[in-house]
């Protein structure tokens, strides 16, 4: 039987995606994890004057002959008040973040330096320039400082508050929702009768979601019956962008999702070279794009991370998402096979380390180390040799 | 003038550091980064019992001859419907997820079976126990699953909820107040005047500490002078866990911190072997722990990161937040220095390269990249060697 590569359903779904959200006004401390919407250019320069980079004295390089000179202390400069011009002959004091006088070219740093009422001397001076943080030196007027598509990080909102900016535009938060179907299912808090287990795949998946900026169409677990599903799957095409399913996308005749998904849009079943993964489901429900997740916990995990999240950015208008993974010693040895395989590791200074029981019905082999282990199809792996591991972090 | 390493400065820390606020219970779906305060055990096995790894047919083993017995199906067991003990000498139809019956062994895949009214042939048969999944797999009653001081991520609110468990004991939110010192400093959206700058480090180390689930206490700008200051620290000591405070902590005579702080309880200025990073106050404000950073943007944030960030964790109670660099190729040259330099670099598939101004008043340097290289005091960088990076996300 063929089977799809990784790359290939990536690109496939690169292919199907477009922005399914508008632009919004947000307020910058409300953006972390937003999405640009349009470049951030620096409107002024940063810093916005020529300042001093310790606290000293300010003077001009030629004014100062020698260690036994005395120099007039003209004027007191501190962070936030604008100076005078420098006289000529004198030196300004001056603190850290103060604004240089005009006709000063360099800083000396009060340690070389020695004040006595308004005179003062200095033992040696710098260069020109020196100890001066020139204007714009962060950023230059007109400069593009963040392109959109740029997910927001602590320090771009830094950034952008630094050029004075209080407001962004970014994309709206995609809205995602998510059903997880089963009759087996029953939600945590409640008892689980015979036959029953818990739904797990559904707080794991919002978490993701909401870390990656969207916002959770709730929609939890649904029996997988015709009449159910059929209703939910409206419902979710009318409320949201994007519809995740777990669950009841497999062959047999007790899941529902791909005949109700068919008769509501379309539905295509990938079989994708990935373990755990299998099986996968793309296609529109109402017009809205549908991504159907294995019911198995790892397995919605992974193919959430490593198929999903792609389309999902591409859908909210993010750009540069993907990951690159780092290398590092593996220290466990893994035959090779025909898919692709995402083994759960714990890495460390050593290397990395393999959970014994990678079946992915075993949730807790995700929790108890800290990344994956990307195995291509074909590659052995052998102890002491190198690996590629994406950190879970890498993922938010 | 003795310098204090890296590594001092965090022993120091964790010495003086304690655990600082009580315990809550919390819902599950709201406890995406928050630190566990007790251990979550297993109460149940996860799977509750024995279920079938696939859509086909469960029998026991000594019950089949071969592929041209007709065995009677007895019962159809679909996920989510307990089942009756398997009639001896017959098949139970199972699908994924759906539990054996007592008496069967084995299940065998769908693919290898032919159903006909109530009769099924086989091709073949696998071994005991094959396509089981057996009770207790993933977790088994009992066990402990997640420690205290654990930091909650997408896949632990996951393994929790498979567990039946929809609250959780955590720690309640570390209240960290943050104070920007700086009569230079004006809001984002505010007019900067002659001499003035924007407030950056305050949107930057909100965004870090909610993201480390957090609550921050905002004092936003202090003018830098005692009077202010002293009404400032003495409410951030009321209302919060840990002061933070960015800028005022030089040696400058327009440096009020110090003197407040001292006035209010104690200070302790300490001279970190870092760059970007000098210089760093410890201190307690009428009991309440004061960390000083700098006020240069990229000393706030790497002082924030590597030196803060693990007192904050200690405060908040949790455990195993320490960061393993990566390894990477260099594709820079560097000299040694005597201090730990935390570069900005930006690393991809080919290396990790540096930004070419590596001042700590260029902010821009750690929007450009990913991640920071370590350079250890005494250690030469050539291009083509390994250093040591610390992707963002790390941190997160």
């Amino acid at each position: 039987m063929n089977l799809m590569s990784v790359t290939e359903s990536l690109e496939r779904l690169r292919v199907k995606s477009r922005v399914l959200v508008d632009t919004e006004t947000c307020a910058l401390q409300n953006c972390h994890g937003r999405t640009l919407a349009s470049d951030v250019k620096a409107d002024i320069n940063v810093p916005p004057a020529n300042n001093s980079a310790m606290d000293g004295y300010a003077l001009r390089r030629q004014d100062w002959q020698g260690p036994d000179q005395a120099l007039e202390v003209s004027q007191r400069i501190t962070a936030g008040t604008p100076p005078v011009p420098l006289k000529a002959g004198t030196a300004a004091r001056i603190f850290t973040g103060a604004e240089i006088p005009d006709g000063a070219d360099l800083v000396v740093m009060q340690e070389s330096c020695r004040q006595d009422g308004q005179s003062v001397w200095m033992d040696t001076v710098p260069g020109v320039g020196a100890n001066i943080r020139p204007k714009g030196q962060d950023m230059a007027q007109g400069a593009t400082v963040l392109k959109a598509g740029h997910r927001l990080r602590a320090q771009d909102l830094g950034l952008i508050a630094s050029l004075g900016v209080a407001r962004v535009e970014v994309m709206q938060r995609l809205k995602v929702a998510i059903v997880s179907t089963g009759s087996e299912l029953v939600e945590p808090g409640e008892i689980a009768g015979p036959g029953k287990i818990y739904n797990s795949n559904h707080y794991m998946m919002d978490a993701f979601l909401v870390g990656w900026g969207f916002e959770v169409v709730d929609l939890g677990v649904v029996e997988d019956d015709l009449q159910t599903l059929t209703r939910v799957m409206t419902d979710a095409s009318r409320n949201s962008d994007v519809i995740i399913t777990s669950g009841g996308v497999s062959v047999g005749d007790e899941d529902h999702v791909k005949p109700v998904v068919e008769s509501l849009g379309h539905i295509d079943m990938w079989r994708i070279a990935i373990k755990p993964g299998k099986p996968f489901a793309y296609g529109e429900v109402l017009g809205t794009p549908f991504l159907g997740l294995p019911g198995n916990p790892v397995s919605a995990l992974v193919t959430l991370l490593v198929i999903a999240r792609s389309f999902l950015f591409d859908s909210q208008g993010a750009s540069q998402y993907e990951i690159a993974p780092v290398q590092q010693v593996a220290l466990f040895d893994k035959k090779a096979t025909q898919r692709q395989e995402y083994l759960r590791v714990r890495s460390g200074p050593s290397g990395a380390e393999i959970f014994p029981q990678q079946s992915s019905g075993v949730l807790f082999s995700t929790t108890w180390g800290n990344g994956l282990v990307v195995q291509k199809p074909g590659e052995e792996i052998t102890r002491g040799g190198m690996v590629e591991v994406i950190p879970y972090t890498f993922f938010d």
